[in-house]
Formats: C-alpha cells, sequence, structure tokens
C-alpha cells in the first residue's frame, strides 16, 4: 500500500530516515504499513483512527458504496466522460459515508434534536460532497481499503500478530470510539501487539467515530494537538534529536 | 401508527382488554404505542428492540434507503408496474439494511473472519432479501417510522416524557446491544420514564446490534423467550388471572 510513497521519499527525495510518519484514515492505515514495512526508515508513527486490518464489516460498508455507485447507468463499467460523471451513485456515496457511517447515532442526535432535520442536513452534505472524489479512483482506493492487512506484508507469511510485533518504531494511536468505518476494536486489538505504544481514545464523552479524527471539534483538535506534541516530544527529546 | 389496529381489535373483533402486547423493531414502536395511547386496554406491553420517538440517525439511514430506491430508473415516481419492481434500488435497500445496518462490527466480524467473505454473504442477502417488500409499500412505512414520537400522540402536546409517563401497563423493555437502527440508548432513556419497567439488553456479550431481537441465534432467543416467560408469569400470577 505504500511502497510507491516509499521509493519517492527514498530514491527521489534521497530522504533515509524521518522523525514521524502520521496519517488519519486510510492514512493511518498506511502509517502503520510505513512501520512495518521499513522499520528503520522512521523512529515514530501516529497511526490516527487507523486499522491494522480491515474487518468484514468495513468491507460490507465499501462494496455496498461500490454498488451504489456501480448502480448509476452513468458509471457504464467506469468508461464515463469526465463531463459526464455517475453524479446519482456518487450522491448516494456521499450520503452514506460522509453522512451517516462516519458518524455515530448519538452524535447525529446532539446535532439535529428534531430528527427529521437530518434529511436537509444529508442533502447539504451530498450536494458539498458527490464531486469530491472521481468515482473510478475511489472504488480502485476502496479495492485497497478492502484488502489491508499488515500480515499480508512480505516476510510475515499472513502472520499479523508478528508483523504488529516487529515495528520498531514508538507508536501513537488515537483511535475514534465508536467509529464505524474503521471500528475501534481494531486498533486497540493493533495496541495489544505493538511493542512501544500509547492508546488514546478520542471523545470518550461523546463518541463521534469516524469523523473524531478529522479535526471536526475544536476540543477533539485541541486533545489530538496535546497528544502529538507530547509524544513528538519525548520522541525527538525536546526537539534536540532532530537539530 | 396504532389506530386502525386498535379499531380492527376493539370494534371488528370485540376485544376489550389483552393481556399484553407484543412485537419487534417497529412492531415495538407500535407496542408502546399501544400503551400510551390506549392505557386501559392492556395489563403489559413486550417492546422488543423499540423506539419512543426516532432519532436523526435512524432518519438519516431511512433517508439513504429511500434515496437508493429512488435512484433507480425503474422507481419512476413510485408508478411501476409489479411486473417490473425497481431491483436495483431494492437490492441496495436489502443490502444496507439486511446486510449491514442491523448488524455490528463485531458480529459480522465473528461470522466472517476474512473480511472479503462480506461480499459474497451480502450478495447472498440481497438475492433472498430484495423481492421482501414492495417498494412504495416500505417507503411509505419507512416515513411513518420517520415521524414516530409518542410525545406526538394526542393529549401530550409533544411532551415526550409525560407520554411514557402515562404508561399504566406493565413493561418490558428487550433492547440490542449495539444497535444501529433502533439506537438502544433511546430504549434505556424511555426505561427512565416508564413507571413499571424492566430493561435487558440482549446480548451483552456479542453484541450483535438490532438482529438480536429477531431470533438470529439461539441463545438470545433463550434470553428472550425466558424474559418473556418470567415477566407473563408475573403479570398473569402465574397463568391465574388469564382463565
Amino acid at each position: 500500500m505504500v511502497s510507491s510513497q516509499q521509493r519517492l521519499v527514498a530514491e527521489k527525495l534521497g530522504i533515509r530516515k524521518v522523525v514521524t510518519v502520521v496519517g488519519a484514515s486510510m492514512g493511518g492505515m498506511q502509517a502503520l504499513q510505513w512501520a512495518v514495512s521499513y522499520p528503520d526508515m522512521m523512529d515514530s508513527v501516529v497511526p490516527i483512527i487507523p486499522l491494522g486490518r480491515t474487518p468484514a464489516w468495513t468491507t460490507g460498508v465499501l462494496e455496498m458504496l461500490r454498488q451504489g455507485i456501480m448502480a448509476d447507468p452513468r458509471w457504464n463499467g467506469g468508461n464515463y466522460p469526465s463531463s459526464q460523471p455517475p453524479e446519482q451513485g456518487m450522491r448516494l456515496w456521499s450520503g452514506w459515508l460522509s453522512g451517516v457511517i462516519v458518524r455515530t447515532p448519538g452524535y447525529q442526535e446532539s446535532l439535529f434534536p428534531n430528527s427529521q432535520d437530518a434529511i436537509g442536513y444529508l442533502k447539504g452534505v451530498q450536494d458539498a460532497g458527490w464531486r469530491r472524489m472521481d468515482a473510478v479512483d475511489w472504488i480502485y482506493q476502496s479495492w485497497a481499503y478492502d484488502r489491508h492487512n499488515l500480515g499480508a506484508t512480505p516476510g510475515f507469511d499472513g502472520d499479523y500478530h508478528r508483523a504488529l510485533k516487529s515495528i520498531k518504531a514508538k507508536t501513537l494511536i488515537l483511535a475514534g470510539t465508536g467509529d464505524l468505518l474503521n471500528p475501534e476494536y481494531e486498533a486497540m486489538e493493533a495496541a495489544r501487539f505493538i511493542p512501544d505504544v500509547r492508546y488514546v481514545a478520542i471523545n470518550e464523552k461523546l463518541p463521534m467515530g469516524h469523523v473524531s479524527g478529522a479535526g471536526i471539534s475544536a476540543p477533539e483538535n485541541e486533545l489530538q494537538n496535546a497528544e502529538i506534541a507530547r509524544f513528538l516530544e519525548a520522541v525527538t527529546d525536546r526537539g534536540r534529536k532532530i537539530q
């Protein structure tokens, strides 16, 4: 999932070692993959709302999102002109993904005490978000998302736990409480096997789910900033190690 | 939501009093509505995986399901011949509703340790389930589901908690832990205000969500049967009151 990135960084940019690899969601999955694939290339990793391997729930959600796109007559096997994207399918994609699955029941209720307001909200999310990605691009990304499994990294023979135990980088996992895209129990399970790890649940008071890793509210931004700052201070010996 | 049922029972069948009103999911919502609308007509109610009022999350899920159906070119404003139902839309409906939302991440993982197996499973659910409902019928039911709120019962002026407090029937609520269609916190909140209530979470060990109320596994069937049997023994004074 990250080998082309690594070649870019190492071969083109000539960078042999980094202080940290940080990413959220699929970026968090990639941060973990970096740590397993290139254990000597970084001091630390900060996977945010990540997965170490993709569970059946997530694959099911992604499959339904793909089906919604592919049901659009404009999909046409992916051979649509860029001027005529599968708008209806991408509106379903945007509503389900950004409007429903990355959130939680309790968070929605806190935003919309009147349940009927969820309908206008969803339509706004769809208007704003359906063009955010190209449909073919997203579908290929989703297939990579589906198949993510650190145990499948060359050298580990499918042994997921051995892959996690091989991580040398100091690790800070920030997980989304109630996350319905990347279930938090997967992040917890990963943390049980990574040798040097700190695990922090974002928003334990109001579980916001996957969006809690996306900077959606001031308190969770502050929590993440404070945690990452403290972690990097330790990794870099208060900045001395990167001078 | 239940006035036509009540007229059938009372006026056509001539039944003036029942021992209990039982139902699951939308049936559980109706059981609570019976208890608020016709408080002297029953000794007890058993709402299973119910809602006392529908939250924004549920309305959002139902709206996306409706949109998936209506995006099918065969939908045609609901004017499709019965021989040509909106199959593609109903396949999305069946996959999302029966395959994803009524379950939980952990339950899916317990069934499919290999996440890619979720895809074949979903297709099986869709093949088996898409004809289960007529699309127009379901959409109208979903609008009623959306608007459910015990506080809207005539005489309560929108006061949800007063409606709950007015329930005279002994009440047994069976709620689905991790339920992503009818969130369990709504059932808990209802239980806080119903005067004579017992609240039981189904499957606390493996939260199965909404399907935990649907008789999907032997242990949760046994739990429900045992709880309901014990409850009805008390309501009927070991059967003496209905002789």
